[in-house]
């Protein structure tokens, strides 16, 4: 089993996370003292008529968002006038995790490391005498709570020794099959339905589109052409360890324990600037670890627009902001009020959450 | 004057560097004793007739690189052909310093740094008493090579602390000015026809190009799009460290001493990966330092090319090879020779070797 050092990034990452996980095992045991989280459900989402579909973001009410977002699109786009920007310039980054797609009870890609460990016991007999892993099985929060350093430790061991090909197949598998546990859908049909359009809205309109997430890009890039549109060199993330090696005499890249760049808060400014070189002039997020990003986009030259989505929605997703654990959205709510950003209510702003699936989308 | 500790990644690149600097000195102080670099003369470029010009790549004699460079472009854009690459996998990489431009005496990225040392100096009335400093201003070899690290520390110094537009400013007032010491050109007059030729036949057929450099994407960033047509996205170099700070109250990135990420030799893939996400299907280097960008690329799947650019011409650029302190070219060259990768001879493959300016260029 690897060890993980308490000062490498791994671990200041991932404490967080194993404080994630003990709100999202105290959630999925049913304890309800972790403030405002609770699961949506798909039966309250409207229905889309054929008149509505035609026209543009047919899923956003017609409120402040959709014409702020609207008004930006018109203004960047109309030549000759002073808010234009030249097509070249028309970058737009998204955070993912909870904008473009849901994260509770626990980011998604967390639950998939988590199920990793579960996959890989096999190969580690000795776990079976491990605690922490016990724990992690029984979903026991008081032992996770206090021992988060094992929990890390399985992680890392869990999700790294393998190559990025293997990584990527293992992945795939669990996306094809992992249901969410309150939803009972695939993971990639929790990709918000207004987003969808948000994005085919900006294609259609010149824009370069980028993720910039707190995630990793291998985990990301794996789903993101098929369910977004958006190709893997236009996804920024998280970087884990990597080394090039020779396997079975065959060039690979093998994964290892602990990050080298960490793409969250002051990190994503920095990510973009290393990926793209240029400065964003619309950035979408929902939460404090999107908030420099944000406002590096919004007090950048030029015409610039800043959209925070806010998770108000108990009822047909999840509710979450000041007192989250998760996802908080705090300090970038104040800033979003004194800056004048867009703020995205889910509950009011919204007709429906969830892309459309199966029988429903060939209506 | 900021200090640089042995164990950072920075000391790590930059001995390497402060090496390169010992031998250039000894090349701009006229010894003759590091092997076979001698400098290039303009004034044996061949003109290129009206004829030849309309050619596919005509700066490239009829041998057998040319031919298998159009062999490999021919075969992944023949549809229905066994050897067909769709356009969206038709990734190539490119080295820059001595791939796409000249990389003698010393990197050119090097030379900036240093005349950033000068620069800075009226901050710093206290490097006047510094022997490093001195050595430096007076191109003293035999000083600098006994303190290397002194050396380290009045670059890294001159290099960071500003922010990176202020720093941007800096590379562009060099590139407008500075001139080859040999060549007396400005240095992005020193990039390869040939090589402005290949990128066009590969963009005129649908490859997305990248350039995966030693050197930084921020100091490439700012002129590469007009000398190449690379836009800023596609370029992948080392890493410096950044911070996201508030400077006047305005956001900004302020750069620090020290690198996060090296992209060279085994970095190349990872950086590669990292960055684009697909594996290329054509590399193209010159030296050991792409040596596993190259076997990367030529080991992947499908139709993949790589290609070594020899330098062995001392009378119109510069020679060195398997002896060189400086970018040496020896592993894999012994690697290029056994995998049959492609080695392209700059005396003997390229009818020009620098691109054509000025009234030339009108002709």
């Amino acid at each position: 089993m690897r060890t993980v050092e308490p000062r490498t990034s791994l671990f200041r990452v991932l404490n967080r996370v194993a404080g994630l996980l003990v709100c999202a095992c105290l959630t999925l045991a049913g304890c309800a003292d972790h403030g405002t989280s609770t699961a949506g459900s798909p039966g309250t989402q409207q229905t889309i008529s054929s008149e509505q579909s035609a026209a543009v973001l047919p899923s956003w009410q017609d409120g402040a968002a959709r014409a702020a977002i609207l008004k930006f699109v018109g203004d960047v786009t109309r030549e000759g006038a002073a808010t234009y920007v030249s097509p070249d310039a028309r970058i737009a980054v998204f955070d993912n995790d909870g904008t473009l797609w849901s994260e509770q009870p626990l980011p998604f890609q967390l639950a998939f490391m988590i199920e990793q460990v579960k996959a890989a016991a096999p190969q580690h007999p000795e776990w079976q005498r491990n605690p922490a892993f016990k724990a992690l099985l029984a979903q026991d929060k008081a032992v996770l709570a206090q021992d988060r350093r094992a929990v890390l430790e399985l992680i890392a061991a869990a999700n790294s020794g393998m190559t990025t090909d293997e990584y990527d197949r293992s992945i795939r598998e669990w996306l094809s099959s992992a249901r969410h546990p309150r939803m009972q859908r695939l993971y990639t049909d929790l990709v918000y339905q207004p987003q969808l359009e948000l994005l085919d809205l900006l294609r259609a309109n010149g824009f370069q589109i980028w993720i910039v997430s707190g995630g990793t890009a291998e985990f990301m890039r794996v789903w993101v052409q098929q369910a977004y549109g958006i190709p893997p060199e236009r996804v920024v993330g998280t970087e884990e360890k990597l080394t090039y090696e020779l396997r079975d005499g065959k060039p690979a890249l093998v994964r290892k324990p602990g990050f080298d760049f960490v793409d969250d808060g002051p990190g994503k400014p920095v990510g973009i600037f290393r990926a793209i070189g240029r400065r964003p002039i619309l950035a979408v997020g929902n939460s404090d670890g999107d908030r420099e990003m944000l406002e590096y986009t919004a007090t950048g030259p030029g015409t610039t627009l800043a959209v925070l989505v806010h998770h108000d929605d108990a009822e047909r997703e999840f509710a979450y902001d000041h007192q989250s654990g998760l996802a908080r959205l705090d300090k970038a709510w104040d800033e979003a009020v004194a800056r004048g950003w867009v703020v995205v209510s889910m509950k009011n702003d919204w007709k429906t959450v969830y892309r459309v699936t199966g029988a429903a989308a060939q209506q």
